[in-house]
């Protein structure tokens, strides 16, 4: 079968690797009909050393089920699913908590043996913990928003939960990707009364003031958080999303929340220490979130997609085919397009 | 009338300093009849660079009301009262939230010209707001316990509610200074299930046993988190007190964190950045806590205090007049003593 495999950065192709097959009772073997490029996909895209073997890509996926092995009961041949960015078994002590990348035998897509989601077929482990059954055709209009449960919506989301929005409360969403945009989306959903978006991108920032944000932030560093301090009669945000993960968005982060306020951090971190973070104490300021378990999510969110409630697939901004997966990564990375949807 | 100043690091002298005395119609004076010598003192003890003004020392205090300003409702002269380690003003939006520490008209002892609480007198700005009135007699036995709702015992308190601990959970507490063990009579008083501490020192290991912690870890760095986690089925706490403050200990704290578990940090930080913060994140680890709003507990903390419930004034091993805070400082920090109370 086809699939995407990274070589180095900047070197992505489309190869023929081994087909997708079921190997222990609890697999299915699910036909990719949709997947996606990440802006996480982006961090190997620039640093990715040179390996012979290279890196199989793509950890969001919708899909029709081809077949399931001898113990899978959830799902069966012809089933349209949904796989989060990590599978997991769905009865382990975290999974039971709802923390679902932490899974006991669980793991994530294109390692370890387990193909990436950007190709033509995927063998899912732990199958009945991880897909979830979409109520539609595999080509209803809703897929860009169905496809983002995989992702980016649940990471938007976890970010808003981790960062306590509700309702009453002021959010600040740092960052304009993909997520950030979906972390508007959530604060919205889940009730705050004003969403700051920090970005500087027309086009997402258009589409951040359709999902709800009430006031856009474009400065940077230190005059991004006076902007924002002005904004909230110097006290900060109660809730701040950190939706990048680099360095300076975490200072950033750090410098707009409220005294007892709380981030939530989604975007994969590319320091090892947080920064900083000293001051923070003095104003207790709580450090959250992590890598969302998007699994522990589909079910919440599920309902309010299929009733467009809420419309996260307009992140989507462009699809190619597999063919053209080299050029959606090239887009992303130079910001021509926010997130690149895959149609194998 | 006399009081303690550090002039630098190991250099404390009990001197002569202005009196004591009503500025603004919302303070009280307060004559000091119990004081602390704090872990956090040893900072400074440490480190201090040498001043001409030197620094005025103490924020934890109890004294009887001599006087109070015209605009002060809620304490009368005669009253017994105890201060926490920060004053502030009751009414802010933060005091609303709970978070005293960032009362916006709030501040700290022994800085900006208000007294340190190790002398004979304290002038108490925003009265109403800071001080509590306590329903003894200034020798009450109670006196060490009373004393620690100033700092110590809020503090621990701090780091087991920001360590979300609970029933059935587990906690881990990192330090067993005084706040460490008031953070081990914390977690059991909010229901943990287990409480393992952190520490090596016989007697406040005696002490933490008597206070409910059942298991003790002795062994430091990489051998402590994989102690911590043989005891927990290899998974770690859900709560972590981190009671200290070095790198060091923070790392330990990350280290022996249960996926999706909370810390909670109340030692002073001494280095800016959070290490090794990456990892938790994988983990979803929140980091929370800060400087305790100890004003906020004491409400809460005081009925245990005077039923006997908990005993926390069992960490003042020692006691001094003025003349011997020096040797109280010194004590400290050879751990000759856990924690030295001050009879003016």
């Amino acid at each position: 079968m086809r699939a995407t495999v990274m070589h180095s950065a900047g070197d992505v192709r489309i190869e023929n690797v081994p087909d997708a097959s079921l190997l222990a009772p609890t697999d299915a073997l699910v036909r990719v009909t949709r997947a996606c490029i990440c802006g996480s996909d982006l961090w190997p895209y620039k640093t990715l050393e040179p390996t012979e073997a290279g890196r199989r890509m793509g950890h969001e996926f919708i899909g029709v089920v081809d077949a399931v092995g001898a113990e899978v009961a959830t799902v069966k041949p012809g089933d349209l699913v949904v796989a989060p960015f990590a599978y997991s078994d769905g009865t382990c002590v975290f999974c039971h908590e709802g923390l679902h990348t932490s899974c006991i035998a669980g793991g994530f897509w294109g390692r370890d043996g387990v193909d990436g989601g950007q190709g033509e077929a995927v063998r899912v482990p732990l199958a009945d913990g991880t897909l979830v059954v979409l109520p539609v055709s595999p080509d209803d209009a809703l897929m860009p928003s169905l496809l983002t449960l995989s992702d980016v919506m649940g990471t938007g989301h976890h970010a808003a939960v981790s960062a306590r929005v509700g309702p009453g409360r002021t959010a600040a969403v740092v960052g304009d990707g993909a997520v950030g945009l979906c972390g508007v989306i959530a604060a919205r959903r889940l009730g705050a009364e004003r969403i700051i978006l920090l970005g500087r991108h027309p086009d997402r920032i258009a589409l951040a003031k359709d999902f709800g944000a009430t006031d856009i932030v474009s400065e940077r560093g230190d005059e991004a958080i006076e902007r924002v301090r002005e904004l909230t009669g110097g006290l900060g945000a109660h809730s701040v999303l950190e939706c990048v993960g680099l360095g300076q968005s975490t200072l950033t982060a750090l410098g707009i929340a409220r005294p007892g306020g709380t981030i939530g951090r989604v975007g994969l971190p590319q320091e090892p220490s947080i920064p900083h973070a000293a001051p923070s104490f003095y104003e207790n300021v709580t450090i959250g979130g992590g890598v969302a378990p998007a699994r522990a999510y589909i079910e919440e969110l599920l309902p309010d997609v299929l009733s467009g409630a809420i419309e996260p697939g307009r992140v989507l901004d462009r699809t190619v085919d597999l063919d053209g997966v080299p050029d959606g990564y090239r887009a992303m990375d130079e910001r021509d397009s926010i997130k690149v949807m895959v149609k194998p």
